[in-house]
């Protein structure tokens, strides 16, 4: 759910003092109930024998601490971009390849394929991952292991680009700015049914979902997978570019940084008090539970987002800002941008946003009051039930090995009005 | 998909004959071209594995054959039919309890639930097991292992029952005909997101699916799970209960004939004769592969279907017929009625028929084009691709032991259009 109270586009973190002084006016008003929900899913148990671990051999073995907590998704990281010397040849091979344009978006998920996000995934589904993702939300490897995939990572084409392909087995891929920034080899063309996607996704066919209208409705009646070659790395010259660390470099600087535990926070508005609240209080309950140095990865998305969220620069700057205050401290945590689009699919994308941290060396992922939800687009309701991204995300195949955390929820009641939508009191995501 | 070219209610295998007749008379003025398709699934390796076991301990070991070729999902096989010396306590217990009225298909659904078609299910479904369901087409068990359930087997109930349920933690089950028939312990109510179910569980929300209208547009706002003591047998008394056997019953006949291989064809319309080749070669097929005495499972769907489906009792007099006449050997078939209600939900439905017959002691699974699917309610289209049924089924989580056989197409071109909706000359489920 987003925070919807934010409309204004914030530059500074007094949006935080703000919102504690509303905060704090409003409670006046209403009786709060403080529901104690932090827990850990099922892997209490196997959190207690890290725990247990750590805390044997924490004399002896600090110095061998590796931010290696967590293997990435179906084994070692994808590195989809061409090697410096063999990018001449490729680009002159691709010279004569039919070739496909790609829009922003389609070019934001060559970026996640490319850095090993959706690891093991090596470049836009082919059938058999797309109706695996779409039907059961993970992936069958080949060693019989699964991984999970809950959101079909999938390129759309139309009918001229599929008789422009015609028998090609290789594809060019032209970014939106004109240049070619990636082969796609061993291509598949199948049929897109817009319709089912939709509703097997979302859970809804109702009009005016963000990525649906943006992606999907445009979009051609065919889906071409294959693997990817990347030629150049994406870069958005935005100014934030260095922000956006790879899964690879993310690893490197929790190694650095000797972390022997990361937890992964998304979000995709401005961090607010409560947000701050929770990421401090998780760190001083890791603490708690013996470990010597937990990490916070504060992980804004940065793709795709709808119109009405805070724009990444503003939240960039906020986010900078909040670690300039020590409101969080910069020593134990990490800002990077996760470049992913957002579908706002709830329980079915919550298990993407926590799959993807996975590869970046997460271990434990902080999940909220219905994560990557939204208002339904044509009834006055949520779209999801709020509780159900959690549990889907705690039951989710593929994700055993990820410690989920729940936080803690302030429940206020105004006038026997329960539930309210992303109520500031909340901490929402 | 529904064999649609059958209106008239047949009583007679003269359509074996008639249609044979019929489709010769096309077929002059057709080109045939044969696809061989029948091909195994990755269990081709099993299969091969079985069969050299098969023969290289046939000469020692034949009266040590048993049908528990394939144990039921998830553990031993339910029974929740009440002992005879506990009923009378537990109907006097239920007098106090709320109670509910159960539909035509509530009731279909206890009767499947009770006899462990659904093991290791347990009663009505409880909502960390609707996730799971509509989420990941399975269930992950208390040892971490995992079964199949595509469809969630689900009991609506409206505010007026939520009301009248309370806090009680127990509910008494009232079948249609006004008598207690079960009681359902430690329950959990829940929200019934409608449009949710539907979308994600038929890929659509296009008005007009069957099993939408007839069972999930009229029911209540809330789910009831919980477990099952069902207090007698579910009988039908139309003649036909004789056919219901059970997954106990069936596990008990293989044995007694001694089968080393049980292949099971689901269907849902009158045994034409493109089905009857089929299942004959099939059998033949295992006979080849080393098996010595395969025995066909002929199981004919008996819950809800709709309105212009065959009739159950002509289809049955007709399946009956087929045996008599020789059409099918009598010695190496069983005709039984699988008593689950249809949701013509296509590539997610048909792992729910291909679950239920492991229960019953079925290793193999014969898959056709399309099953389960049916035309799109609102557009002149199939509504599932034709082949994403057996794709998806041999993808699916907890069928690993199964092996599926997609069946021979013969693919009839007519003027270049290559796709028909189950013509006659396809063999359609």
């Amino acid at each position: 759910m987003a925070l919807t109270i934010i409309k204004s586009h914030l530059n500074n973190t007094h949006y935080l003092v703000n919102f504690q002084q509303n905060s704090t006016r409003r409670n006046q008003n209403t009786r709060i109930q403080t529901k104690h929900i932090f827990h850990f899913n099922s892997l209490q148990h196997f959190i207690n024998l890290s725990m247990k671990k750590s805390l044997s051999s924490s004399s002896s073995s600090s110095s061998l601490i590796k931010s290696s907590l967590i293997d990435p998704d179906g084994g070692p990281l994808v590195d989809l971009v061409v090697p410096e010397n063999e990018k001449a040849l490729k680009k002159k091979e691709a010279e004569s390849m039919p070739k496909l344009k790609l829009s922003k978006i389609d070019l934001e998920w060559v970026h996640v394929i490319s850095e090993g996000w959706a690891n093991p995934l090596k470049g836009f589904m082919r059938e058999d991952e797309y109706l695996q993702s779409m039907h059961f939300n993970f992936l069958r490897l080949n060693d019989g292991n699964i991984v999970n995939m809950s959101l079909p990572i999938v390129l759309a084409i139309d009918d001229k680009d599929k008789e422009t392909i015609g028998l090609s087995s290789d594809v060019g891929l032209i970014a939106p700015d004109g240049n070619l920034i990636a082969i796609l080899r061993s291509v598949q063309i199948y049929k897109h049914n817009k319709e089912e996607r939709i509703a097997r996704i979302w859970g809804t066919t109702a009009p005016g979902l963000p990525y649906v209208e943006e992606v999907i409705t445009p979009a051609g009646n065919w889906l071409i997978g294959g693997d990817l070659e990347v030629l150049e790395p994406i870069k958005y010259n935005d100014g934030l570019d260095h922000y956006r660390l790879s899964p690879r470099e993310l690893r490197k600087e929790f190694d650095k940084r000797q972390a022997d535990a990361v937890f992964a926070f998304q979000l995709r508005n401005p961090v607010h008090n409560g947000h701050a609240l929770l990421m401090n209080d998780t760190r001083r309950r890791l603490l708690e539970m013996g470990y010597k140095n937990p990490i916070l990865l504060l992980h804004p998305l940065g793709g795709f987002v709808k119109a009405d969220d805070v724009p990444l620069d503003v939240r960039m700057e906020q986010h900078s800002k909040v670690l300039e205050d020590g409101v969080l401290d910069p020593e134990t945590t990490i800002v990077a941008i996760f470049p992913s689009p957002m579908h706002y699919a709830g329980p079915t994308e919550v298990q993407w946003h926590a799959k993807a941290r996975i590869n970046a060396g997460a271990n434990f992922y902080i999940v909220g009051r219905d994560p990557a939800g939204m208002s339904h687009p044509t009834e006055k309701r949520d779209l999801y039930d709020p509780d159900h991204g959690k549990k889907v995300l705690s039951m989710a195949p593929g994700l055993e090995k990820l410690n989920i955390l729940p936080f803690k929820v302030y429940e206020i009641y105004f006038n026997h009005q329960v539930r309210l939508s992303c109520h500031p009191n909340y901490i929402c995501l």
